[in-house]
C-alpha cells in the first residue's frame, strides 16, 4: 500500500473562478496563449475574457489559435518558435484538452531544443529526458473531458506516423489550473458525453490499474460517482449548472487519479484507433471499445474493484463484477451514446490487426501497469467485437 | 461549493519509504537535521538511519537536538542562527510535529531578518509578511498526529507569554515528506491515542469549518473512517503494523484536510490550555475539550454534518447529530483516554476566564471560520463543564 504523491498544481474550482486571472499573481509578463482553430474560443466570448483579465493584471500575451481537435507535432513546433521570437514567458492553454495538451508541450519545447518527439517514449520517440525548465502553464478549461489541468501529462501526434503518444513529467503540471463550469455551458450534448466518459475512464482505468493506491482510489470512485450521477443531466440539458459543475469536478478529480495512478491499456487501444483516424473523437473511441474491455478484465482480475465500481455508479446492489458492464451500458444508453459505429468515422473492420500492433508499439507502456496482459489475439478480439 | 486546492509536497508513504531519503534528489546539499532534545531519535536509531542515507546521498547536515514538546520561539531562532552560521540551505525536521513544525519555522527564519514572531499573525505577532523565501524543507515523520507532513503550518509558543500561535503559508509546505509506519512502532500507548486524536480533530475540525469544500470533505470523512477502524488497534498493540500505517496514513489526510479546509475554535481553546500548561500534550487537551466542544456544536449546525460524521465512525445506524459525540465518546473508552483531567497537568478550575479570553486574543482568526460563534460565555462553559 506504499504511494507516491505529488499534484502540485493550484486549482481554482467553481463558478466564477475565472476571474482569478485577473486578480492572482501570474507566473510570467507576456503569455503565450494557445487556443484551438476551431473558433469557439471566439464565438463564446471566452478570449475576449481571458484577454480582458490578462490586462487587468498588467500582462501581455501573444494569440496562438491553430490546435486541432486531436493536437498535432507540427503546431506545437511553431506554436514554441512563436513563445521564442516573442519572448513569451509562459503559456496558457484556454480551451479543451487539445489547447492545453499543445500549451503542455510547447511549454517545453520553449525551452529546449530539438524535436518534440525527442522527448517522447514509445514509438518512435527517442525518450529523452528533458534538460531545461518548461515555461510555467496555466490551464484554463472549458471541457470536462481529459483532466489535464490536474495531471502533468499531454497528449500529442506525431502526424507523419499516426502516432498518437501521451508524455509527461514534474515539470508539466500547470503552475495554476481554472476550472469554471461557466465556460462549459455551451459544449454540445455528443461532446458532454464523449468527454464525460474519458473522465469516467480516467477514473475506472486508475482504479483497476495495478499502480492504483488508497489516493488514487479516493478520487477514482468520489469521481465515478459524480460521473454516473451528473453526466446523464449535463447531456441531457447543458443549461443544468449543477450538472455542469459536478461533472467538471468528476473531470478535475480524474485527473488527479492520473497523477497518483494512470491509465491501462485501454487508452493505448483507443489512442492508435484514434492516431489513425484523426476525426474519431477520444472518448468516443473509448465509448466504442469499453463494453468489451471491461467485459474480459472483469472476468479476469479484480473482481471486487470492479463491483466497487459498479456500485459507485449507482448500481447499489452490484454483486458481480459483470455488473459493472451492465452499469456502464446503462450509462451509455442514458447519455445517447450507446450506438456510436467505428464505421462512420471510416474505420475498416480489416484494420484491427494493425491497430492492435499499433497500440503496443506506441502505447506499450500502459499494458504495464495492467493486471492482466492482454495477448494480441485478444486485443483483436476486443476490437474486433466492439466493430459496428 | 468553490475551492481553491493546492498541497504541493510530495509524499513517500509506507513502510520503508525512508529509503527514499537515500536516493531521491534533495533540494541541498547541507542540511540542517532539527530533532528534538528528548533522544528518542536516537534511542530508536531513526537518528543514525537518517545520517547514514544522507551520507548514501551524499549530502552534509548539521544536527539541531534542542526542540521541546511544545516548541518555543528561542529554539527556532537559535536553529535558524545555526542554519546561517554553517551555510545550511535546506532543513530536516524529523520527528514529530514538534520538530517537524520547528524546522519550518527555522527555514523561514535563516533567509529572514528579525524576529520569528514579527510573521506571526494574531496576539502580539506583528503579523508581516514573509519577504524572502524560505529553505526548502523535508519533513520525515515519526509520529501520526499533527498532519504538519502535508500541510503549510508550524506552531509555535512564545515562551514569554504563553503565547501558542500556528503561522505557514505557501513556502512552508514541505518539498518532500517521508512517512514511514516503519518508524512509529515504538510510540507508546498513550501518545498513540493522543496523536491519533489529534489527527482526528484536525478531519472533524475540517468538515464542520465554513471553509470545507468537496476535497477537504473526501479527505476528512476518509481519514474519520480510518481512525475509528485503526486508532483503538494500535493504541492496544503498538507492533500491529497494519493499524499504525492506517493511523500514520489518516494523519496524513487530515494535513490535506488542513490544507484544504482548517481547524476551527476547539484548537484556538486548546492552544490556549497548553499555552499556559506547555507539559498538556497537545492531544491530551483536544480530547479534554472535545466532547463538550461538539455537543453545543451538534446542536446547533450542520446537523447532518455530524451524522455523516458519526457514520465515519462506526456508527453506520446514525441519525442524530449527537451520535458523533457518542461515538467520540465510545472511541475515547476503547483508546483509553476517556478519563483524562486537567488538574493532573496544573491546570486550575479558576483559570478558565483567562483561557478563554487568551483562546479568542491569540487564535481569533479560527473563531471566524465556526458555523457558530461562541460568546465568551459559551467557551467559559466549554472550559468549566470539561474541567476535572
Ligand atoms: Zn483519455
Ligand atoms: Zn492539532
Amino acid at each position: 500500500m506504499n504511494f507516491n504523491y505529488y499534484m502540485p498544481s493550484r486549482l481554482f474550482f467553481g463558478k466564477g473562478e475565472i476571474e482569478k486571472l485577473g486578480t492572482e499573481k501570474l507566473p510570467g509578463k507576456k503569455a503565450l496563449l494557445v487556443i484551438s482553430a476551431g473558433g469557439s474560443m471566439k464565438k463564446y466570448g471566452y478570449l475576449d475574457k481571458v484577454t480582458d483579465l490578462l490586462k487587468k493584471n498588467d500582462t501581455d500575451y501573444v494569440l496562438f489559435d491553430k490546435i486541432l481537435p486531436n493536437p498535432i507535432k507540427s503546431h506545437v513546433m511553431e506554436g514554441a518558435a512563436v513563445a521564442k521570437t516573442q519572448g513569451c514567458d509562459f503559456v496558457i492553454g484556454l480551451g479543451g484538452g487539445s489547447s492545453i495538451d499543445s500549451a503542455k508541450a510547447i511549454a517545453v519545447m520553449a525551452t529546449n531544443e530539438g524535436d518534440y518527439w525527442d522527448y517522447i517514449g514509445g514509438g518512435s520517440g527517442k525518450g529523452l529526458p528533458v534538460p531545461n525548465k518548461p515555461l510555467p502553464i496555466i490551464a484554463i478549461t472549458t471541457t470536462a473531458g481529459t483532466g489535464t489541468e490536474a495531471d502533468p501529462w499531454m497528449v500529442v501526434t506525431k502526424e507523419e506516423t499516426g502516432e498518437k503518444i501521451g508524455g509527461g513529467f514534474d515539470g508539466t503540471f500547470p503552475y495554476f489550473s481554472i476550472i469554471d463550469p461557466d465556460l462549459m455551458m455551451s459544449i454540445p450534448a455528443h461532446l458532454t458525453a464523449y468527454q464525460g466518459f474519458d473522465a469516467l475512464f480516467h477514473s475506472t482505468e486508475g482504479y483497476i490499474n495495478k499502480t492504483a493506491n488508497f489516493m488514487s482510489d479516493l478520487f477514482a470512485l468520489a469521481s465515478i460517482e459524480l460521473i454516473g450521477k451528473y453526466l446523464p443531466r449535463a447531456v441531457r440539458d447543458g443549461s443544468d449548472a449543477e450538472a455542469r459543475a459536478m461533472v467538471a469536478l468528476a473531470n478535475t478529480l480524474a485527473g488527479m487519479v492520473e497523477s497518483t495512478s494512470g491509465c491501462t491499456s485501454e487508452h493505448s487501444l483507443e489512442h492508435a484507433l484514434s492516431g489513425y483516424h484523426p476525426k474519431l473523437p477520444h472518448g468516443a473511441g473509448l465509448i466504442m471499445i469499453s463494453l468489451e474491455y471491461n467485459k474480459l478484465f472483469a472476468d479476469k482480475v479484480c473482481p471486487e474493484r470492479f463491483v466497487a465500481m459498479a456500485k459507485a455508479l449507482g448500481k447499489t446492489d452490484a454483486v458481480h463484477p459483470q455488473d459493472f458492464v451492465t452499469a456502464l451500458a446503462e450509462l451509455q444508453k442514458a447519455c445517447g451514446v450507446d450506438n456510436l459505429k467505428m464505421s462512420d468515422y471510416g474505420i475498416k473492420a480489416d484494420e484491427m490487426q494493425e491497430i492492435a500492433r499499433h497500440a503496443k508499439d506506441t502505447m506499450g507502456g500502459l499494458f504495464e501497469v495492467d493486471r492482466y496482459q492482454l495477448s494480441h489475439e485478444e486485443i483483436v478480439s476486443i476490437l474486433e467485437k466492439s466493430y459496428r
